[in-house]
């Protein structure tokens, strides 16, 4: 047996850090620890100006800059008392430090080069200072921090110039091992399709002997976008070919000096769309559920990108469901693809077997969890299979074990699926709200099993886009020799 | 249209006084009432010695007494805040104060007349005027006082004495009026099978020109019990039997002086024994649904005995389910009988339709519900039907309605199958508690409906001892012009 | 005896509204509401992009508008889940909508009339109905709309021109009345020092017989700014001057067509700059009393501006005390002026008397409260007293009274003075901030009293800046008649 | 420098098991855990029947004994849950097991030996087992076992059997490491007043070897009761009795094969009766604050007798003060030994200094704190001193500290004088127990301090029973070279 990797729950996306500061997100997100558990969570903007961190000012004439934590530290209290930690990111520019004026999203992240290298260094700096001071040198080194976002996009750096982006993570990583040596940096967070980048990044990094202490890249599967008002529909590749994004930098990085890196997925999902309603659906969470499963075998991390609909690149969402990223709407509808990892972290710990519909593991008590999923067709979902068999022995020990069954399909802990028979209202009243909250939640049945030679037989016919976890535990008989169910209510035993 | 009553929340049962200073009770009426929400709670103890109200000492050679409300405070605090108001019983005898040492149940509740029928008097006079002073006037008006419990078994007054219980109520209904007169006084909670005694106790309180303000009495439907170790099995009478109690006293006082009076039916359940397993089933739920959706015709309330199985009287229970009353097990697992209160809790307030297996309601939004359960068989449940079908067409306006079905039966919302299966876990660690919860929720489905000629139609197939809840509402489409579905993943349309 | 009138409570300020989405504002509300219990709550920026309502979009090559409801319905649900009202401002102008591209604050609200004014309309129109849709009429018609903010500044609306704000404010307030005739309507709030601006409106709208409920304005007490990097420092007029300014519309609309209408002061303080450290101190709890104490004899609302320093007019605050105009600092810090609301919030409802320097109340139950405060320089702190003598007699039944005393000064309650003895820190660390809370708790003191002749006389010495509340009732002696605290360890009595 | 121990916090006192079953003592030991945050906690009353652990039953004409722990459960859940740990005391008798019906306290705890040692036997086995299969071995460990209560006294061990207790506790230690040897397991819990015991205990130990981890005993420093209804007054022994009590065990085990046991004192406290007024005051924090600050020289854990006043030994309190043990009455009030103890939780974890009225600490992080006391007159109150001078040069880097103050005295934190004020209601209001709880806390203030030549100096003025917590810390100043608080609101510089 070996270990299932905890590179699934490792890291989770999030929208630009400010949306922490507020209700619904914090919400969100205590549930999704409590239900997931997340280790590190990542999001844009930590220096844009919603988080009122770079103030230049002018004093008898002269200008100067005072680096301000009011409300980083608002959310870092937040994220670390729901017991998730940063994945910093730095970036984007501020306006005051911007040399231009090109931004991205919605919300105008600034995505030029600094004015002044300098004055770059003594944002970093002051900024990981502060919270070295604030949280304390070994909580901070469990940190990871990644130099900007996607720079191999000219959307998100300015003229995607790599060497740019070279000098922007060498003289950052310089600036933040400067604060400590044992503090981890990384890059170069590139999307998927300029695979090359990874490669000269690694030789100029390797070239310069420039501090790294991980590699970053983002995997998305999904085609062109077209557009339809506040929203997109895309075509999608195989969810294989995530696990192939994943893969790659090791790949890539054996056999160059920067082999046995850490590889962290800083972001995933099928389609980069926030408006793409292939995301709250139950094909999304059997589409991903392999991926999911397996994921850890390629990366030390891959971070759904992200756990709330509370997300603004495209705008305010104007409905509930919108297809936005979120494993939560606002106002915490479960998606389905939230239980696809709500499923994960009731996952036991070894390995017992995997295949390409399901994942089975074990502890040390003997229980044995299994997480089973119905095949998709992702080019055209009316031919996903409208059922699909499955046949699993397990080991147990004892005379006879417990099992509890919860599924999502597109009946069960489908909320959107509901929306839409309600017809699509785009502010739920609190009644429809408390009807989604119920919709959202699993179908589970339970059942007693015989062991039969030390072994559970488990017959499953999963529903069409169903993803189910079994839990199966070994039974203790306390029923006293007394007791005969035969006498309840009169009848003869 | 008729208003459907709401007699069926107007009370409910409790253990002995001093189980309300339990977390677990708080736990559990906390979720009782945020999920059910019952206007009063009625249970007995109230002068037992463990809620220290009645205290001797003895000071310079001399005897006094003190009246002491240090929990009775707390409990009512603890009632009120929660926003159910309590149903005062006046009893047992505190010791101090007995004639005699007979006691009733595991904890010891003294059944004996009070030495002191002014001591006695004392003793109410100074407790309700505590409660006015706490409370304020408007408030103690709004909560019935009942005297004593069951005097008509010898169990709960000594020798079952008629004369003795008339005596105790004229004293304690005119001290109650004394403090003032429009404190709401009645009696004389008798017990099933002794029917005469309501018509005794009439005559008595008419010819002395006794105060009273309702009558109460009980209902239970159980045959004698046969005992096992920590367990009781008996037969039941048909569920019909219980309307048949609820309707008795309005037929009794017909024509008499007291006609008109407010029926309180104090307690009503199958079993009178908190531990028989009957309370635990799906069963329970279906053989009481018609009683619970017609009882309010024949009575101004009827109180389901008891909330929780937080319950003392034949001692502390050794297992998590022990055949205890509670519509909650201790730990807040919800038993099928919550479902169905929880189900009544979200009918409409207008009655459309009633029939054997089921009863329509509706408000002024148009929203539509309908509680519907399967027939049992009370005497051999492996005679219950497996499955039940109904049609039912409701009115609805618009093109299209949203329905969604909540049911519990012998596999959905039943902890208790789950626990068997489990192996009847006696103190469940917490992850099986955790299953047990998950286990306790009701099957929840949702599907859109057509609406035809102003009607939908409801074509319904109930499993073995199922009860279900179908909430329907009348769809709004907001879906805008320019979306279709068709092109979720690049399908054709 | 007179009634105090609750016009001090009827209305509080906030910053923009999209703030409402963030967890330190709605920890902070939630606070005020429980401490204080505001009625209603008004902010900026209802329809500026932030709140994500007015959204254009282009389909098939048209343009189109939708209105979308996702934040709003977020901020009104977590403002009456508070128990506290919208007071509505209807402005600023959505980008989409706007003529021109004038900006106010670091947040840039649009200050242009409408592009389109039927837009405009179909915008109020919608969001008014929406409204109603989703909390009632009944709800909705007790919340004021008010027509933009400060029109008369030309930094709130493009030239100050009265003629476009007249014409806004016919379109809107009959636009409003069309989606229900009791909907309450009204403007103009204009800063205080465009007096006549109210006349000219009120001729305007008699003329035109245009619907009109109330009246609103605004007043401030304090001169010119001079700025420091990230604060400012100012002169104060007398407090007195904001109660003249209370008293102005009523005067000016004395014999005409609108006398008799509520009269709003939908924001006051004394600076109106968020970065001017007087909102932090005690000076400013002492100042402000005599005012909260006697507004509401002038008008039917005074609004403090505002109950949060999560507040970004001025950007985002860099440091945790930053003279905003917050009764709490982030992280609910409470300030003095903080706890001058929370003592009047326990006074009684009956007038016993008032002062220069106090205000006496009482109720049925017999218990008497004084607010009493130290006079203030207001030109010059130093010169403050540094205590002020006060001599009062209450009435009071009985024959001894149990006084409790609470008090805020330069030492007690005053977190601003705490944290400048720490050094000012910028971003407080946790255990700071728990010391700053502990720092702005009032000092509570208590006695026993005796009362002679029917009265209570109190000889208070207050110290400088300090604002006491008094809390007196009548004791009923429960000592037992045996007891004797002389034999108290052994003491002889 | 010397660490302080933290055997002041090892444990705390709580009455019989089952009032953990209760809100009011779940809340208090939340707020105790808190504010004071103790490691273990020691009740009577385990095998006593309100637990349901000893049930007898007969079957088939057969007797036999279930043991059950579903209160147990609740009662060990509800501690972890709160960070605390059981010091598990095996006792008393349960009625089906005792060999005769002798009592103690109100709730009729049986004192007798078992009938069947053999039954004793499986009874401890069980209920050992139980815990280990619930919590795991890891945790139990960690719980120390002890066997019965004060065995030295007829009122809690038939006729004070010494040989009896031997063969108790040896059936019971060679028991409980049976089911694991590293189990804790120790006795033997005498009270003070029968010394000699302790040394006949621990030569029958050595000489049958009889598995022992600990010694344990209790300490009070009362006199003989005088007893008044509801209440007791005692004289009182110095505190410094306490200090020898605690030391006695190390000294008696000296040189035996026993030496460098864990010594425990399972309880302490001034009066051992829960109804002596002393427990309430101001005095007796101050009179037990040497001891709590010295007490870990002299033994491991010294657990204060008990943390609330939810206790039922003299039968049900009643008036909120009542003289009780607790740290806190009925209703979470804190009493003035509580903030000693929640004082202690603040101190840092190196000694600096200690003398007859101070303790001084600091840590790494250059923060100094300072408990001090002002000396008391256990015989006379009256001769305590109306003040006390104090004088203590301490510490601290950089050019200035800053002081917080809280004290606790006659006046401050000090909400029994408040209640005898408010004429000793016995069941206070809610606006009473709301006024109680702000009288009930301490007096807050600060100051900044100069540094100078590397010290702060503290000239303090204790009242009269004042004790007081400093805590001083380095400031680090961090106003902005542009900032004078001079131009505040235009005074001069």
């Amino acid at each position: 047996m070996s270990r299932l990797p905890a590179a699934w729950r490792a890291c989770v996306g999030t929208g630009r850090m400010e949306l922490a500061l507020r209700r619904d997100h914090q919400d969100s997100l205590a549930l999704i620890q409590r239900e997931i558990g997340f280790r590190h969570i990542r999001g844009h903007g930590l220096f844009s100006d919603g988080m009122g961190i770079h103030r230049p000012f002018t004093h008898l004439g002269e200008k100067h800059v005072r680096h301000s934590f009011t409300y980083l530290d608002q959310v870092v209290d937040a994220y670390l008392g729901m017991g998730v930690r940063p994945f910093l990111e730095l970036g984007f520019m501020p306006d005051g430090l911007a040399s231009g004026d090109q931004t991205v999203f919605w919300w105008k992240g600034n995505i030029t080069p600094p004015r002044s290298w300098s004055a770059w260094a003594d944002l970093v700096r002051d900024t990981v200072t502060h919270l070295v001071d604030r949280y304390g040198l070994a909580e901070v080194r469990q940190w990871p921090i990644e130099v900007w976002n996607e720079p191999n996009l000219t959307q998100f750096w300015l003229d995607a110039d790599a060497d740019a982006y070279h000098r922007l993570y060498e003289i950052t990583a310089t600036t933040v091992k400067d604060v400590d040596p044992d503090l981890q940096v990384g890059g170069p967070a590139i999307s998927p399709g300029s695979d090359k980048w990874l490669e000269t990044f690694a030789e100029f990094v390797v070239a310069r002997d420039v501090p790294i202490d991980f590699v970053s890249r983002h995997a998305y599967t999904s085609g062109p976008a077209r557009h339809v008002p506040f929203g997109t529909h895309q075509t999608l590749g195989p969810a294989s070919r995530l696990l192939e994004q994943f893969a790659l930098p090791r790949h890539q990085l054996a056999g160059t000096p920067l082999a046995g890196l850490p590889v962290h997925i800083t972001e995933f999902n099928s389609s980069y769309r926030p408006d793409n309603p292939v995301h709250d659906t139950a094909f999304h969470a059997a589409y991903l559920a392999p991926v999911v499963a397996a994921g850890g075998d390629h990366a030390d991390s891959f971070a759904y990108w992200t756990f709330s609909d509370m997300f603004e690149e495209e705008g305010i969402p104007v409905a509930l469901f919108h297809g936005g990223f979120g494993l939560l709407t606002h106002r915490q509808i479960k998606k389905p693809t939230f239980h696809l990892y709500a499923f994960m972290a009731r996952m036991a710990d070894e390995i017992l077997s995997r295949g390409p519909d399901h994942l089975t593991t074990t502890d040390t008590t003997g229980r044995v969890t299994v997480l089973a999923w119905a095949p998709v067709d992702h080019e055209d979902l009316r031919n996903s299979p409208s059922s699909h068999a499955l046949r699993l022995s397990v080991p147990m020990t004892g005379s006879s074990a417990f099992l509890m069954r919860s599924s999502v399909d597109e009946q069960y802990g489908n909320a959107w699926a509901a929306w839409r028979e309600m017809g699509r209202p785009s502010s739920p009243l609190p009644r429809q709200l408390d009807a989604l909250r119920e919709a959202a939640e699993p179908v589970r049945s339970h059942r007693g099993l015989p062991i039969v030679d030390g072994h559970v037989t488990l017959d499953l016919t999963l529903s069409r886009h169903e993803v189910t976890l079994l839990e199966i535990t070994p039974v203790r008989d306390e029923t006293p020799s007394w007791w005969d169910d035969g006498h309840l209510l009169g009848m003869p035993s």
